[in-house]
């Protein structure tokens, strides 16, 4: 495999090599399930232990009976093993139904789809210069039964991502219907206001994300001042640092928004040094 | 096969008989498709055109690749034939994309699922005596980039199905995050007030349901006033007559909304007639 070539993911379904499912299971007809996407580095998985919490709480949210989560950690840590960098996604579905129609028996049994994937190339120096992002027309609906979960429901995400094809933005900031900002596409978003490190609230919409948390809780190790909270397009424009999150790129700097210069200041540049000492933790913890 | 068994459902993918499909489709990871559930009467799908009209024009709106629509229909009109009632419920989505994420690259070739079920016992009585019905605790969130589409991504519908066991109860009616009453989680809903038929309009969400258009049809022949508005609870609760509508169910009345009691009223029934004959139309023109 020469360099930069895609390896073909690696595929498992409930625990074997498989390469499809069910043409019943309900994510594919609803999107009646609950996914994580892990980065693995040096053969190990990243805050492996807050994936599967959230996967579990997401369980517990829409009634997917809990599969057992030892099995899980195990084929994950089994599928990470000699990876030097991988991703591995496990998409946890409500599975089959007896009946046609949205009614859940309680009884479906849960299937699990985990795939493996190389490690994509589009990062160098995102972390270093920081990216380019712009801002999403598409306003994502509201909904707190929904908010902070990793469901399948993503023709949002799918919709944003469509707005642009230009291969210098790397993400899009998304604003929900009551203006909040929210994520990007496939990240959290934090800002710097006057030394403040703030952070949207996921009690709308978005997901609750890992790598989130993980900054979060750098920034208390790091007596960086901090708050989750309602932020809108003016605070946007008034940020003087911006910065996107999620569990395979850690922390990229915001280096321009809708063409708008930002640079990449001091909060971040510490909070960096203070989650790669977190994350390194977390691997040999 | 006794009466009242449920038939096990036949399945077809790409137009053979399969019973599963690829791990990494995205309406599996991300609900990114959409659906048609069609009402086969006496070996005729009812309002098939008007099926095909609304996954064409939910293709174009998501960006899938439209796929041959003479294909579908010819395979919906082949699993119909010799069928005296049964639903055919053609699942189209955006296939498998050669990356991992929420891009897309355009060229995905869609996947059809196809899948005939019997039809379900639980309807004896409901179109003469009605129905009983609740209100949702959930509300929809809003987004004009879905509204009328019948996609993939049904978690709310799931979540909405789940708040009630009662098997007396035959729907619930969702109203959205502002305040808007919208449908029920598998149907639409109209109101009759002061003799004027009125139902939601499905501008922020929702979806346009073919039985809908069909009922809006019918009044137009049958002289009765309509308009498709913005309603809220307190129309709700002023309305003199209520039903609700679906491709399978046809036009079903509201008996009682969280336990009080509404008359199956005139419009209703002068509905129902005009209905019958534009569906019995629709079979045999």
């Amino acid at each position: 495999v020469s360099a930069g070539a895609p390896q073909a993911p690696l595929v498992w379904v409930d625990g074997r090599a498989a390469d499809s499912v069910p043409a019943l299971d309900r994510a594919l007809h609803y999107g009646d399930g609950l996914f994580e996407t892990i980065a693995c580095v040096g053969g190990t998985p990243r805050l492996l232990p807050w994936h599967l919490e959230r996967l579990t709480q997401g369980c517990d949210r829409l009634g997917i009976l809990r599969p057992a989560i030892a099995d899980i950690e195990a084929e994950v840590r089994l599928l990470a093993r000699g990876q030097e960098r991988a991703i591995i996604k496990v998409l946890l579905t409500r599975g089959v139904s007896g009946a046609r129609g949205y009614a859940v028996s309680g009884t479906e049994r849960a299937k699990r789809v985990t795939v493996r994937y190389g490690w994509p190339d589009d990062d160098a120096g995102a972390s270093q210069d920081g990216v380019q992002v712009r801002t999403a027309t598409l306003r994502l609906g509201e909904n707190p039964h929904l908010a902070g979960l990793k469901h399948c429901n993503r023709l949002e995400q799918v919709l944003a991502r469509r707005e642009w094809t230009d291969p210098a933005i790397a993400e899009a900031l998304l604003y929900s219907r009551s203006g909040r900002l929210v994520c990007g596409t496939m990240s959290n978003v934090f800002m710097v206001q006057n030394s403040w490190l703030r952070t949207p609230r996921i009690d709308l919409c978005g997901v609750a994300g890992v790598m989130r948390r993980a900054v979060l809780a750098a920034a208390r190790h790091a007596g960086i001042d901090h708050e989750e909270c309602v932020l809108g397009a003016d605070d946007v424009a008034a940020a003087d640092e911006l910065f996107l999150t999620n569990a395979r790129i850690g922390l990229w700097p915001v280096a321009a928004i809708d063409g708008r210069a930002l640079p990449v200041g001091p909060v971040t540049r510490r909070l960096q040094v203070s989650l790669g000492q977190l994350l390194e933790g977390s691997l040999h913890g």
